[in-house]
């Protein structure tokens, strides 16, 4: 081995001991409350890549669409007509909210999005729900904040996770989660007059 | 309707009207080289969310995973034994470089990565391909970083998409992309001692 082959293996090895070092440190199974915020793309996507996981591993999953119920998204026609079983899908939202113009019916469907919600993460059979969306209606005050975080803290099943995406997450639900993630814009083709596609945002 | 109201939909006509206008001059579709890095999770998540997309659409694509090899990941069971047709998997990283502590055999497994990678980009009946964690193996100078840009900016097919993902991305990769999302950690449970759980991590 050369020099530099051997000086990184005894990098690699210290690397690993202080991983597993650390991984034994973390025995606990619980139920995570993750958001998934920030202006960058993907925030759906990776909800939905863990909805797929969750498939993998036989792990009944729902998914409740606050915003984006009028657009024929890629993932809601997969998952209703291939995995029916495995996964629920609701769509709460009727449409971006400026395509509707229409607080008072926005309102009404963020409510009626949220008791659906909640009758998911409170149904034992459920380990895992997608509240895609769910911090515009938070944003605008289309469902009280207070209300959803003492929801998840307290009456959420221990086992039970729940992700929550959507720009501008409020500070409340922030603080309330175990793993928050910001999706960082650093460079969107739209900038260069590349349009949305298939495959890609829906 | 009240004045509140009244007020909200005029502000929604604006943002709708500003939103048609910015749709309007997005008129070009073409393949996109994607890059999701930074320490936060998600970032292979989304990638598999679009790689649901894809399916779901009818769109060929192929995964070739460059460093998860040896984890038993949802993604791979899932995609290998249920949409075999539809996406082609491809393993050629063995496991966490700090599992294997020997760069020599890193070194050939990335290389054997990429050449895989390049084929099925350049198959045209691919339309969307991920490179899951090739930046590990192109921040190690496993591979070449100007040779793997090269390559994606002339002899990647016109509309093939491509998305890499993996921290620290280099430099050159972030300039040569049409979209970059980086992936910030607020938060993590990791550091209140509970473990990497399925559904969630893998």
């Amino acid at each position: 081995m050369t020099d530099e082959n051997a000086r990184h293996a005894e990098k690699m090895k210290k690397i690993k001991a202080a991983r597993d070092r650390m991984m034994e440190t973390k025995t606990e199974e619980k139920g995570l409350i993750m958001v998934h915020t920030g202006p960058g793309k993907g925030k759906s996507s990776s909800g939905f890549g863990m909805i797929m996981r969750c498939i993998a591993h036989g792990m009944p999953s729902a998914v409740v669409q606050f915003i984006k119920g009028n657009w024929d998204t890629g993932e809601k026609t997969f998952l209703r007509e291939r995995f029916a079983d495995e996964v629920r899908f609701f769509v709460s939202g009727e449409g971006f909210t400026w395509e509707v113009q229409d607080r008072e019916k926005d309102i009404a469907a963020a409510k009626r999005g949220w008791e659906i919600a909640k009758e998911q993460i409170l149904d034992p059979e459920i380990a895992f729900v997608l509240l895609d969306e769910i911090n515009i209606a938070l944003r605008y005050d289309y469902l009280d904040i207070d209300e959803v975080v003492e929801f998840l803290l307290y009456q959420k099943p221990r086992m039970t996770h729940v992700c929550l995406t959507g720009r501008n997450a409020k500070p409340e639900l922030i603080e309330a989660a175990d793993l928050v993630t910001e999706y960082t814009l650093v460079k969107h083709p739209f900038r260069d007059g590349v349009k949305a596609q298939k495959g890609v945002e829906f």
